[in-house]
């Protein structure tokens, strides 16, 4: 088992049949409980280890219900529907009595066809001209990326000057470690609310509902290794409480990964 | 009850605790067995009439486990969380002991906030300039939308010369219905594979998974009435059997009603 710090924090124990015990883990922490990215990489971690599962991930949704408390949880991941190509997971993680966490996957078995990127990876400078920030991470996972924004930085200063929600950056582990469909699924949620960049004002805010399309097979994403990944995202629509924000991450060599999608909740 | 066609086809009777029973309409039929969209507005309706349920859905995440045979269905809709103002919920149908859709959905009471559309309305011409296809509709449900294409229609010659994949088109039910969170559910599956706009190249195709976010409260959407819908729908990646399509929906007045996202399989 890899000594790194990502792989600790997804380290799963089998619990009876479609179930694992886990536990948060302080490196992970976000403001209140852990970062989103890693609870998703825990319940993904699940599904990978499940003997019964058909493929790799190509659509996951996660629905986070409740604040997920420090300490101990329960996955369960259920393969509901097993095609000849396709199978169909729920998911849900528990603590004690309480569900904190639910969602659902397609999982599948890819065959070469004719294939494009209609939305070309925006033209950027490579990683290693963008500077890190040196700001102090607000919150202990993010010390756990190495992120260099190229634009659309969470803002210096919170003057509501705000005029776009569109954010690109180069992101990969940090330190850095070999991508996964695991470590995937957590940078899948690295991009913080559309709302502080936007708006350039304080807005509590936070992930409702995640669904990430995944546009490689594990040999694909094997390539990546531990290469820098380039986010882009923005939002579509904000509106009384609830906005929605799309992004895509993309590989060095210009592949896209993933597209992704979510709704987040603000306050005011 | 009103007599509309759509009524009838998603109309459900209670079959015990969060359970309801439906049948499949010939009105609403694809190519094999049900158009999505009515599938999934069957669904939307068993949760709006829940007796538990709390405030209006603002996310919907629909996977299209198998083929639905024509006939009666179940459907359960669980109220698995329910929060302060907040509620999560999973959805399933079922024909006898198969599975063949899954889902998960969260309803909100929304507050009033400070709110703006990001992604802005494109510049159309009105509905009464477009014109309607002569083509005869290719399949049954496609005579219950009144779609006014702009750009992007099916290809009138199937001879790999696509370019974009991006469509545009006025739509609303045909005849006209006052809009609901059911029907605007059904609508937001409108938007056929775009694997055929980009290739003008016949595929077999279908929708593996469909996540919707609702940018309105009830209150919003009755305002809407019969108007018409502008609809926007493209691509971002093809590979290697699946690729995404990304739209939206806004209302004639230029409010976002949705954005939705999708995961579709295609053959080759």
């Amino acid at each position: 088992m890899s000594a790194h710090v990502f792989d600790q924090a997804v380290a799963l124990t089998p619990a009876g049949e479609h179930q694992w015990a886990g536990q948060t883990h302080a490196a992970y922490a976000n403001m209140v409980g852990p970062f989103g990215g890693i609870t998703t990489a825990q319940v993904v971690n699940a599904l990978m280890q499940h003997p019964q599962r058909l493929g790799d991930p190509i659509a996951l949704t996660v629905n986070f219900c409740a604040a997920v408390a420090d300490g101990a949880f329960v996955i369960t991941a259920t393969p509901v529907r097993t095609n000849r190509s396709t199978q169909h997971w729920t998911l849900a993680m528990t603590q004690g009595e309480e569900t904190v966490f639910t969602g659902t996957a397609v999982t599948a078995v890819r065959r070469d066809t004719w294939s494009l990127d209609e939305e070309p990876m925006p033209t950027c400078p490579p990683p290693h001209e963008v500077p890190i920030p040196t700001m102090k991470p607000p919150m202990e996972f993010v010390k756990r990326y190495e992120q260099r924004v190229i634009t659309g930085p969470l803002p210096q200063v919170w003057d509501g000057s705000g005029e776009s929600s569109v954010s690109q950056l180069w992101v990969r582990d940090n330190p850095p470690r070999a991508l996964d469909f695991v470590s995937l699924a957590a940078i899948s949620d690295i991009f913080f609310p559309r709302v502080f960049v936007r708006r350039s004002t304080h807005v509590p805010a936070g992930t409702v509902t995640l669904t990430t399309y995944f546009h490689v097979h594990a040999a694909e994403l094997s390539q990546v290794g531990e290469g820098y990944l380039l986010g882009q995202a923005r939002a579509q629509a904000f509106r009384n409480g609830f906005f929605d924000q799309t992004a895509q991450l993309w590989s060095e060599a210009g592949v896209m990964l993933v597209s992704t999608h979510q709704l987040v909740y603000y306050k005011q």
